[in-house]
């Protein structure tokens, strides 16, 4: 029987043969000969997630001055039935992510079909041939208990093959930039001894080949800037050794939009490591503060929002100051925090605990609960109430779905036996919660809703018609939650004149 | 005997007798008379601390577009021996505050001396002659168990008391701006009752003439920048009806810098209120933040503060995030977290926790605790070990030693038995610690110390010379600890050259 990975869109694409593969190195093998002799450096970047297939199209764009790539791109992606669907994808010029941004699209094409110096491959053959090797193996916190991040954990095994893999195959010379956001120490103590023991089995001398270990995280965003985000912004880079800075430098240097965004050096790459757990925890600790004062103006009378507005005018001091709402979700503020936590008990050994790091995330896991206490306040038994949860993503105006705190509303309303109803104009499946039926016509949520709860700020549903909305509730006066602020005192009051309720998350002025 | 107030130059003066006070209120009669026919509105300001007696020059120093002053300020002080000395101070045109400001002295003068429009007094009947009364009162938090602020409440006595004067004196138009930090809801749970009770005793229809109360806080920066931080930066205001709300805009814009910084209005006072609390808990977050990663950084070999300035690099979202050093001092960041959480459980009557606030205000009060762990993991028993305290302010470059952190050390460094010696070259007494000499030559401090502790970023201790420093010590290699990120790796390791091992908060990498 032969295996297939599934893509999105329902196509089935065949796991290759040994036979395919036999025939993919010797293509490897051919274009990398071809490419050198362009006087191209190869890259082979590890792992086609949402971080290393953009990455990998935006090294593959770069050009010298006269328009000639810097490098040949393979993109390496293993041959799971889960995930190998985005190697045949890619190389027919398509991207493996939905994205709003326009880009997307423009630079795949670009990179595979026109300027073809960019490819995908399952081939592990293909670490031999770089130069480069960026490392984008997907790597998650494990929060084995609900709203106890003290005891979440990272399980590196993967990681730990993928960087194995690495040094059975790599040439000496080969430059490893972890890209990846890892746990503090990780480059020092996962990554080079991983490295050195595959060299010295190999026979180098790791004396005069130390390996070249970098660590240069991304600042990627979802959504309509999604290419800039990695490669028209600030950059943080290290290395373990002066030679492998300096060849991370260069790299980041053809690669990136360093005239206006340049590069920073940092000392050591638990430095640059530490950094990046850091600045996502800055602000995981910033929006769990806007929570206790949003539950806080509620019972006051006052609208936190323009409490933050206010406050905000006070330019670099406090206009970061972010703002409560449904939640908090997406792949680095729910975990970056456990990461350095855990690193620092664990890799470090040392008796220490990251408090406000991994309060905030408790508070942040558990913030989406702060709505249904809004909600049970006016309806104190839930079961069988009928619940519209108006988007799911964990931001607004994109598809991605990943820790979206809709997820944790969605399941604890249930606990509560509510009839839950979800919508969503951008998710086309919800692959965390696969049995709710995300719905793209509002018709199909908002019949008899008991409780409408606009809880992502996508923009489609800040232009809706309250008139239109109690419509088509058919007869409810439903309650309305408005969980992101982005129902106006006006909107706010026309609800209240068709009779409905509203609440919101940090909106006392309302009640 | 004749009761004097003693100035911090040791001036003392006698306060007032009966006889004077009589004297007193023709004066303000006769003074009130005058402006009022040159078309000024009577402006009085409670309290001359910090705030007040600052306010009150700038209030004074208003002027419309033909240079004419908008007001007349009377400053209120009452005669207590503690702070009458202010009164006949002000009234020499001489400020009664310590700045590097060189505005202070030159508004103090032309206000009091040149323009005649700004006058001190101690007598209460001046309240009867104000058409806008600015509150100034000062109002602290008490922290009755240290590292537990979440016991912190507020004494509202001496506030009540001012504002009950307030009641029984002014005339019904007048407006109540209240200026001081207060615990959300103060203006309507505290001030409102009173002013009524007091114009129902006094036979005013408060249904006719309700009280006018506004509340506007400031954002008072010591410093070089000390008048400009009231005159010149972004205002929020809120009144608790419409007409106190416009009489509050109509005043702050004759007063304030409104053109380059604009007001903000809120809808109520318990917004404004807020607002200002939670400015000051955001900022005490953070910092509570930094000092768990400047632990974490010190034992993996990394600079903290290269870190944040990488983190900062994303300006907008990032660039507010503070730094660790000694600990956290003055006047809001110690206290105003505590008001809100206090105001919250106590005049809200709410069962409910501001975690994130009080946990952050107890990480930073204990914060110079760590600095003595860095001193101890070097020399683990202080008893009789000589340790040089440079600066003992709460902020570099002034004289303010409110909530000084340095008092936690040097209290915490003498319960473990070391001899303790402080130095700051701008603090004159230290009426917090008044057993400890500060010292202002360097000289009287640094022979034999064992430990040198850089507490306060002073610029004089920024050009010291590590030679010269040593030498002063005459023979002991001290341990030299950088609390404040000022020692740049040139200077550490010219220490270092020098025998001296050196240490400091967030500075791994020197280890």
């Amino acid at each position: 029987m032969i295996e297939v990975s599934l893509a999105p869109d329902g196509t089935g694409y065949p796991l290759p043969t040994e036979v395919d593969n036999a025939k993919e190195r010797e293509t490897l093998l051919k274009i990398t000969e071809e490419q050198r002799k362009l006087g191209r450096k190869i890259v082979v970047v590890q792992g086609l997630g949402f971080v290393g297939c953009v990455m990998a199209a935006v090294v593959a764009d770069a050009t010298d001055e006269d328009g000639n790539p810097y490098y040949y791109v393979h993109g390496h992606q293993r041959p799971s039935k889960r995930s190998y669907w985005k190697v045949p994808m890619i190389n027919s010029g398509v991207p493996p992510v939905n994205s709003s941004d326009p880009e997307i699209p423009q630079i795949f094409k670009r990179t595979v079909i026109e300027k073809k110096n960019f490819r995908a491959t399952s081939e592990e053959f293909v670490y031999s041939l770089a130069d480069i090797v960026v490392v984008d193996i997907q790597l998650d916190a494990t929060k084995p208990s609900f709203g106890e991040a003290e005891k979440g954990y990272c399980d590196l095994l993967a990681f730990r093959e993928g960087i194995r893999t690495l040094g059975e195959r790599i040439r000496p010379n080969c430059l490893v930039m972890v890209e990846t956001t890892v746990p503090p120490g990780t480059c020092e103590k996962v990554v080079k001894p991983i490295l050195e023991e595959e060299f010295t089995k190999r026979g180098i001398d790791i004396a005069l080949h130390p390996p070249l270990i970098a660590h240069s995280y991304e600042r990627v965003m979802p959504g309509a800037n999604y290419v800039a985000s990695i490669r028209d912004f600030w950059r943080v880079y290290s290395g373990v050794n002066p030679e492998s800075a300096e060849l991370c430098r260069e790299f980041l240097s053809n690669v990136l939009n360093v005239k206006e965004y340049p590069l920073t050096q940092l000392d050591n790459t638990n430095a640059s490591e530490l950094a990046k757990t850091m600045e996502n925890t800055y602000r995981a600790v910033n929006i769990a503060l806007t929570l206790e004062w949003a539950r806080y103006a509620e019972q006051i009378g006052v609208d936190l929002f323009k409490v933050r507005e206010a406050i905000r005018k006070r330019k670099g001091t406090h206009d970061n100051m972010c703002r409560p709402s449904l939640g908090v979700g997406g792949y680095c503020l729910t975990k970056d925090p456990v990461l350095a936590n855990w690193a620092m008990q664990t890799l470090f050994e040392i008796n220490d605990f990251l408090e406000m790091a991994i309060r905030s995330v408790n508070i942040n896991d558990t913030m989406p609960l702060h709505t249904i206490d809004i909600i049970k306040k006016e309806i104190p038994a839930l079961r069988d109430v009928k619940v519209a949860v108006l988007g799911v993503s964990y931001l607004e105006n994109v598809a991605d779905t990943r820790h979206s705190p809709s997820k944790t509303l969605v399941e604890f309303l249930r606990k509560e036996f509510a009839l839950v109803y979800t919508h969503d104009p951008y998710v086309e499946v919800w692959p965390e919660l696969e049995d709710a039926k995300v719905e793209k016509d509002l018709n199909s949520v908002l019949p008899q809703a008991d409780v409408v709860i606009f809880a992502v700020g996508h923009n489609q549903y800040k232009h809706l018609d309250p008139a239109e909305v109690v419509a088509m509730c058919q007869g409810t006066k439903p309650l309305i939650v408005d969980c992101s602020n982005f129902l106006n005192d006006e909107v706010i009051n026309k609800y209240k004149q068709l009779g409905c309720k509203v609440r919101g998350v940090g909106k006392g002025h309302i009640i």
